[in-house]
């Protein structure tokens, strides 16, 4: 692949270069069908074809029963912040635990459609801290308990998840499904935007118990209905059809290198190399707790804001782009996504010590 | 480019050559970049040039004032059925025009947030027919009047838009928006979803007077407040990138071939080729009115429902795919949007000719 650089962004992100060789070759012709992918009618065979693939692919490699329901949506996980509230809490009350940004949207974006209770909020430790079982306040009648399973703007992410009291769990998993094996059995539902681990962005893939798909309230948008979606197969309207193809070729790609669990192991070996120099030395200061640190984006800073954008700028001119943290935040990320090969950390690492050498003062 | 067919589908639909060329060219590396337009981040710096020179582009080409905000929004037209219900009818009254399928979905969707009157319904005439300024009951006090500019479905569209007696005039206008100039100044709002004349499925494109964005219906979704997506550029949450991008060289296409004054003379060109010969001949049946007729869908029967399925079969052997029309209407049609070369309709009309000599019985 010519010139391409280690591309750290917290997403949209990058894409393994064995997905986009196969992008790019069936990009004009796909399977001499003389059009493009991107051409074809939804309604097609061949599209069927390529969508119910995606979807028994996403089955096999996640290993997800039968009960439950995979739903390509639109919106991204920010529609799904509103879907939730509109087709499960419907004027019932749910715990949400804001471990981050995005769970904060979550609650916001329910509180529109029931009762939210705020079981745990990190804000005091500047969401450093993923909570242990005895931090949480749960209410006895929830309809269910709502987590974001890794955040991407801390750096933060559950190693396991709550015990929700025969409660129904549901996680936000944009950003680290797919790096690591999950028993879906353990969720009522699963649902992640697609542009960090599962493509590109414009769809939401949403993996729901089937027991959890009923009406949705009365002046629910189409477009956010599990219901109505489940009925058409997701193609109530058009779904982004490009984006679910391009999962599919994430899918197969996962599934050529050995599935989740190969997966895991890259993901665990190249984290290491990063958290395993940031605990060697004393110049850079990991933002996240050591026992609630992310296998998909490691958060840290120099000793002063001003390196922070030096070394974001110096890194950039050795092809290691996008490392700027988060505003929330400040200071340092480098995303780790399945895409980003172990030579991008390795090759991260070496800048940093040189970096470190450079401007220890 | 190798083996490519004519793709006659209704949308998803076929992209211009000279788009697909230079997709492929960026793929791997845009500009030097080192990385896919997929792989980029909404909010780093050469991302944002490629959607502001795409919002640039669109402005220039349709010609819209300053005064209209563009929104890249999602959940395709469909999402903005129920969200100009949540941010412009907001329990007020509007009009709806109903002439064909997705019409009556948007008048359907909008009756959730606010009182809908239909204003004129083409049922009896099965959509074959636009209303004419005598046939519409429009409402003195309603807040704006809905159309669907072309009728992908039934293969009508408005020659020239209806007198709303200083009411705002909303318009869907997804199978027809740039195949031809509009005056936009007519229009409080023109949205679109994109598979059509504007790329690839995942984005809708809305063109709105800013004087109609103001706080939406308490409990609307995030991703469909136009409040809310004007405030933060398109970017409340992450965009669907890629189809954005898309857009981006579908409109540097246009420009290139003399902008929308040309693009209207081919559509003309090619629509006539196929309305010609319709007019010319007995075997196949128009469904449209003569004065109703799509530029962008055409519509036929042959003399028996069996052979409309011979038909779409026997093309798609010499590469004229996707014929078969619509369950709703039956028959053939030929979407003919802005990328079907004129070769592509001239090749329709020569196997129309073989095919109705070798069955006219």
């Amino acid at each position: 692949m010519e010139n391409r650089v280690y591309n750290f962004a917290a997403g949209p992100s990058m894409l393994a270069d064995d997905v986009l060789i196969r992008m790019k070759e069936e990009l004009f012709n796909y399977k001499d069908t003389g059009m493009s992918v991107m051409e074809m009618s939804h309604r097609s065979k061949i599209y069927l074809k390529i969508f119910e693939e995606t979807k028994d692919t996403l089955r096999r490699v996640m290993d997800i029963p039968e009960d439950y329901e995979i739903l390509f949506m639109h919106g991204g996980a920010t529609g799904q912040f509103a879907a939730i509230g509109l087709n499960i809490l419907k004027g019932n009350k749910a715990d949400y635990v804001i471990t981050g940004n995005f769970s904060k949207k979550a609650a916001q974006e329910a509180a529109k459609y029931g009762e939210v209770h705020i079981a745990y909020d990190g804000k005091d430790n500047n969401y450093s801290h993923i909570p242990l079982q005895d931090e949480l306040g749960l209410s006895p009648d929830a309809r269910y308990v709502h987590i974001c399973a890794n955040n991407t703007i801390f750096g933060t992410e559950w190693k396991s998840f709550p015990d929700v009291k025969g409660k129904i769990l549901i996680a936000d998993m944009s950003s680290d499904i797919l790096s690591k094996k999950v028993n879906v059995k353990d969720f009522g539902m699963i649902y992640a935007g697609a542009q960090k681990n599962m493509g590109i962005a414009g769809i939401a893939v949403v993996i729901i118990h089937k027991s959890l798909i009923s009406e949705a309230l009365a002046d629910t948008p189409a477009v956010l209905s599990y219901e109505l979606m489940q009925k058409n197969d997701s193609m109530y309207n058009t779904p982004a059809t490009y984006p679910i193809y391009v999962l599919g070729k994430v899918l197969e790609w996962i599934e050529e290198i050995g599935g989740l669990e190969e997966m895991e192991r890259r993901n665990r070996a190249k984290a290491a190399v990063l958290y395993d120099y940031l605990d060697s030395q004393a110049f850079y200061r990991p933002h996240a707790e050591k026992d609630s640190r992310s296998l998909m984006n490691v958060t840290f800073t120099t000793p002063d804001p001003e390196l922070d954008v030096l070394f974001a700028s110096e890194a950039a001119k050795q092809g290691l782009v996008n490392l700027k943290g988060h505003r929330l935040v400040g200071g340092l990320r480098a995303s780790i996504y399945n895409a980003m090969p172990l030579a991008g950390a390795e090759k991260l690492v070496s800048f940093m010590r040189d970096f470190a050498k450079e401007n220890d003062k």
